[in-house]
């Protein structure tokens, strides 16, 4: 990296979005070199995180995420707000063409001097594209931006992730043709906070408060994440400007009644917890994979765990005691 | 230990009741000399495991769980099947009346020569209440058991461990005044695969087929854990016999439709693997608390990562080198 850690810091808090795109850049990188410097600038920054509001958005390719976000984002703005959109895309390494996509559906938000918009990364640190996700959400924040946008497109565990980074969690939903699931992931509906029946028009209109009071008598068999918040159901049309006010209040009455409940910094709290339980267990595995025999023994142990030749727990056993003993001779 | 191996064995796979309960209370013994044993006698059953329907079974307090046990039991047993009663019940501990309430309440079931029934574990080995209830439930497959129940009353992450566990999960539901929440646990409804509305009777029918017409709405917008399953809601009583042997055909038609999907096999060793997993992480964690210093910097890193001092990633990989480093001398 050609700038140091002070430039990209001063960068940073100055708001210059080259420099912003360049530390990115950096936490993105695997070069070891390079996360030495991400860590140093990742200390830097964090006593001026914290500050922004932290909006998952999730929905199947055609509910209109990105133009939902574009819409959204330049309303926020035009409060006199900062945006930052991120995004959690596995999928979009093997369709690099949703990358350029997006770029192209959002080319109104991006012009704006207060939008910060950044790509996924094709790929994470350690395989963790949440992970720098995080990190490049502290940039941002560090940088001053009010709300962070991060979107994704519900490839594999990819809502548990971003559920696990923010502060609430948006799904927009088409109506489907009868089939209700259609567009709903295992898990989704006890993830969310706010919903939003995206695409609503004069022809659709019924159809969409059926969908609404239908996906109403669902959630009363969901218990909500906060207590007291009745998970509510939008209608609208995020391209014409329609019911995107109504999210704010919304994602604004759930920031007030978590903080009310002492839960907005207790959830943080969890959620940095979570996040090192995960890695404690990621860098373990990582060592665990460095060495070619512990790798092997690790494979061969779960096999006769799944094969059932002994109990899973034993063979468990058998296996890190082999790797502490391995480990000795790596350190 | 006063039995040996193979005496354990012997009476395991001839039925014998009392020999059984030797060999679950060894399994549940934490002592060093106990595991020993306990491994030895765990893989000489092994090749005589997984012939059984592993059956989940929760609902509040009050739902009629141990009602619902005894005269399902009952049934299973007249249709000539031997059945196993397990109970993963955190709470027992702490509440000692409800082993004893249980005991009473399933006397008649506990009567018959084709049942066995064992209370909760006071408390698993290593903490893992869950180990020992799937090492009790080889072994009672081991001893030619058709059916094993494991009832959780649903606290903590008990549901996500017998889900974990067995092959289809059942949730008895009892009607809510108005308050369709009541007795929902988050995530309960991404994890059933039957549902029985316990306590029908003719004063509160309309109210049971309302509230199944709700729980099917709600369903629409919940992916079942199976492909081309719709999750039954049943009606029924227990106490009074009804309904149950619906459920026995909605058990039959969700374990063929899994073995006509290939999935019955799939999903057993994806479970194996699973708690493979969560073994070799539980014995890590054991190791790391095992030293002091270890454990201290454990603590102190997550602090760390909860404060947002640093990273959590970067502190998780502080602490993992640190550990790996102190284990050298441990081993």
């Amino acid at each position: 990296m050609k700038f140091s850690t002070e430039e990209l810091f001063d960068g940073i808090r100055s708001g210059n979005k080259r420099l912003i795109a360049k530390a990115i850049t950096l936490v993105e990188s695997k070069k070891s070199e390079h996360r030495v410097q991400a860590e140093e600038l990742l200390k830097k920054i964090m006593p001026f995180t914290g500050n922004s509001i932290r909006v998952g958005v999730t929905g199947v390719p055609g509910a209109g995420k990105s133009t939902f976000i574009e819409n959204f984002g330049r309303l926020a703005i035009a409060n006199g707000k900062k945006v930052a959109v991120l995004a959690i895309d596995p999928s979009s390494a093997i369709n690099k063409g949703s990358i350029l996509g997006d770029k192209t559906r959002m080319e109104e938000l991006a012009k704006e001097e207060n939008a910060f918009i950044r790509p996924s990364p094709s790929s994470g640190f350690l395989g963790g594209v949440a992970n720098t996700t995080f990190e490049t959400m502290m940039i941002c924040e560090a940088a001053g931006y009010d709300y962070i946008l991060i979107e994704t497109v519900g490839v594999g565990q990819s809502e548990v992730l971003v559920a696990d980074i923010t502060d609430v969690f948006l799904f927009l939903k088409i109506i489907g043709g009868g089939d209700e699931l259609q567009g709903i992931k295992r898990g989704i509906m006890e993830m969310v906070d706010v919903i939003f029946i995206n695409k609503v028009d004069a022809d659709n209109l019924q159809k969409a408060k059926n969908t609404k009071l239908e996906l109403k008598r669902a959630l009363d068999f969901i218990p909500p994440k906060e207590k007291n918040w009745k998970i509510p159901v939008l209608l609208g049309s995020a391209l014409h400007n329609e019911g995107l006010d109504e999210i704010f209040e919304k994602i604004d009455a759930f920031i007030n009644l978590k903080k009310k409940n002492n839960r907005f910094e207790e959830v943080r709290i969890q959620q940095a917890e979570k996040r090192f339980e995960y890695w404690v267990q990621e860098y373990i595995l990582a060592m665990m994979k460095r060495d070619d025999s512990v790798e092997e023994a690790y494979t061969e142990h779960k096999k006769n765990a799944s094969a059932m030749v002994s109990n899973p727990s034993t063979e468990a056993k058998l296996f890190v005691e082999k790797f502490l003993r391995e480990s000795r001779s790596d350190i």
